[in-house]
């Protein structure tokens, strides 16, 4: 048998006399008194090959194997296609059944997505997951080219922590099975026997980051975090990626400038490297009117993202805004803004983005009493210097501040907000020892995804979603 | 103040009668009765700055301030150096001292590793571990390049995940704190209530990856990997990175080839881009006589590994030497090699390695019964299509194998192993829909750590190491 040949790079021949063998699975079979048409596809790109047979070439219980998610090795010639979908297609001479597959439960048609949800391992073989997949390598890929390029440092900080720094919220904790640690320690003894303290799962990898910078100047993290939230919704999740680059010598500006530097040039690589995969999606949307969208096609929002300068607003100019706004007026806000002060819900983002301004917002400038202790606060004494990226469609997709880097007020922060100083004393040790003005962002993979897709459900985003009830596979 | 430049790029300058600033942290203070010199460091590269500045300019108490640690900015003019270690020096005209340190932990000396482990949020600022995570870092885009270029999807498998499907030993479980749903579980149901049944973290995501290659034919894994061995050794570590690529349609040759051109594209990357910290590791360890080495000098190590093609051989061949080797004969071996079926104990590998071969080894096909049950049975129904790539100093640093892709094969390997068809009915969906042959390995980042760097202990080569007792910071 010939030599195989990737599906991706046969495509992209011209027709021509060799002999070359393609592997792949079965996505469709077409039966005609002359012909027999398969499409296949090997998963090294989103396109299928058709291959071409003459039912000669194919004794009844060998076409009745090559079913859909059969998988095959077709020997044969590219040819020129008479078909509108493709330039070449393969004419076989010899098939060999690799593995059959009896009961395969996707079939040839579209699937609804939560269907596909009780199926993970075996929704990669789809044409809609593929493409999404895909578009995660090509954004992952995009981040860490992105900050190499830049000088930044990928650093590894751990899943494994002690106790709940940031107050962030619910953690997962972390214990050891073995039966003598177990015993030792009692089954209530919050303490864990394998590490002697409380250990959780990471919520952010920010403080470590911090201490990074004072030695390697500009480092990013990349990497799963988490949540024991109890939310079945549409945008949660117990295990999610985040990206969180951290600057030494960059003040809020720097930082808001690296979001919008970062967020653009990930939409570059998208639209460069990911044609046929937007296609797909685009076209599925389009296609699927029990999914209405009420925003522009896919590749027209990236687009239009991609060239538009952000706007960038206070808090301040925000609430002033909102207040103004029909919707606060008339009663529509589920949550109407009555002050300075107000947390910005989900609506009131996306009134800012959707109608006011339509197009991405940079808020800035947020009252002290809604960030985290760590945010730098401004000379107002009110605000702190805070930066959310609100992007049309999902909402808050990146987070970041300028540090507080002045050891009075962070620790006056901390006690006002019952951080323990305690538990962070190594943290207080990166303004104590050659404290220096510093910022960074944290953005949410899952939420760029979104975007990126035009996909509704955060569970469609990433490979095996973690959530209540959910961890098989 | 004139805008702040890198001192990367400073250095890379030819003198200019430009202003300069550079913001970093001082390493060392030298003070006579004409100068004052100080090193800085802004963490943009392994060098430092050589700042020289006139004592009128630094009243007594600025003067003291100054002290290792300490983050300052200095605004001058880089000139022509006359001391051996840099081309150019900042003559500084004005100083501001963004932060002090006094009691700085850090002298500007040698301090022992041991030391440092307990300073894991400070160690970056030392010029050891500078170069360490520089290197780190270097080595995991080099992976992301490698696996980019040859058309892998990075794949991100989950890190909690359902019981102990591989059968590969002691795990951490994870639970949910929340009151009501703790209250509700009992705190000795090991069904944790949030995700309904018993939660780990994971131990590989081999059997995930090859799900995803079924739909996305080659793909990799590169994050943090779980093991509950109470084990306080130089080797080994609670939480540890892995890369994993697995990729449809290869077989045992393919894989070996594979591992081959990853590591040697790793040691390319090493020695193109990180002279200056391979020539301060190497230093480092030359200098430090308490620390003696037998091997190679660093440099030389890397290129000797680089250069020369590494030798394969079968496990029965290796038993064949083992049984021969003098230090089987004369009883040095703490396990002697008694007959075909024992398992090879880091002592034989090392023996293989650095003396019979001197150079690293590939093994393969062991006996069934040594290896995981997902790997292909050879045709002589005794050994298995596994591979182990052995290197000078660190032993195993990849493991691999064709996957059993047949499903009676496959089924009775883990009936054999006691491994629950039912906990992997999923996995074995693979096999039931169009299955095929694929291979793939794993790699331990940290393992190739201890080999690109020179160090002994694998809690110096990752930012936050997780062991028995140990999770603060």
């Amino acid at each position: 048998m010939a030599s195989r040949i990737k599906i991706k790079k046969l495509l992209q021949s011209p027709p021509n006399s060799e002999t070359v063998t393609a592997k792949g699975w079965i996505r469709t079979k077409r039966v005609s008194k002359q012909t027999v048409f398969l499409t296949i596809n090997d998963g090294s790109c989103q396109q299928d090959l058709q291959v071409v047979l003459s039912p000669a070439q194919l004794p009844e219980n060998l076409l009745n194997q090559i079913g859909t998610g059969a998988s095959v090795a077709i020997t044969g010639f590219m040819v020129a296609s008479m078909g509108e979908k493709q330039n070449v297609e393969l004419h076989g001479q010899q098939m060999v059944v690799l593995g059959d597959a009896p009961k395969y439960p996707l079939q040839p048609k579209a699937h609804s997505l939560e269907f596909l949800r009780t199926l993970l391992h075996l929704r990669f073989r789809t044409r809609t997951f593929g493409a999404i997949f895909r578009i995660r390598h090509v954004i992952s890929y995009a981040i860490h080219r992105f900050f190499h390029e830049r000088g930044f440092i990928y650093l590894h900080t751990p899943i494994i922590t002690a106790a709940d720094a940031e107050g962030a919220g619910a953690l997962f904790q972390v214990t050891s099975p073995n039966p003598t640690a177990q015993a030792a320690a009692g089954p209530s003894d919050p303490t864990e026997a394998f590490f002697k303290e409380i250990a959780h799962l990471t919520v952010s990898g920010q403080l470590a980051a911090e201490a990074a910078v004072m030695g390697l100047h500009s480092v990013y993290t990349f990497g799963p975090t988490f949540r024991a939230e109890n939310s079945n919704t549409s945008r949660h999740l117990a295990e999610f990626w985040m990206v969180e680059p951290e600057v030494a010598f960059n003040d809020l500006d720097d930082t808001i400038a690296l979001a919008e530097e970062l967020v653009k040039a990930l939409l570059d690589a998208l639209l460069a490297n990911c044609s046929e995969e937007l296609k797909w999606l685009e076209q599925r949307t389009i296609r699927n009117i029990n999914e209405p969208s009420p925003q522009l096609p896919l590749l027209e929002r990236l687009t239009f993202v991609r060239e538009t300068p952000f706007t960038r607003i206070t808090y301040t100019e925000a609430i002033d805004i909102l207040m103004d706004a029909l919707p606060n007026k008339n009663g529509t806000f589920a949550y109407p803004i009555k002050s300075w002060g107000s947390d910005l819900q989900s609506e009131h983002e996306r009134y800012l983005v959707e109608q006011h301004f339509q197009r991405p917002v940079i808020v800035t400038d947020y009252p002290k009493g809604l960030k985290a202790f760590y945010m730098r606060q401004n000379d107002d004494n009110k605000t702190v210097a805070a930066m959310d990226l609100l992007f049309p469609g999902v909402g808050e997709i990146i987070g970041g501040s300028q540090r507080e880097e002045r050891m009075d007020y962070l620790t006056a922060a901390m006690q006002r907000m019952h951080i323990s100083l305690a538990d962070l004393n190594w943290y207080l040790d990166t303004r104590r020892f050659g404290t220096i003005p510093h910022s960074g962002f944290g953005m949410g993979l899952e939420r760029f995804m979104l975007f990126a897709t035009g996909m509704e459900n955060i569970r469609d985003v990433i490979p095996f979603p973690r959530t209540p009830g959910h961890i098989a596979c």
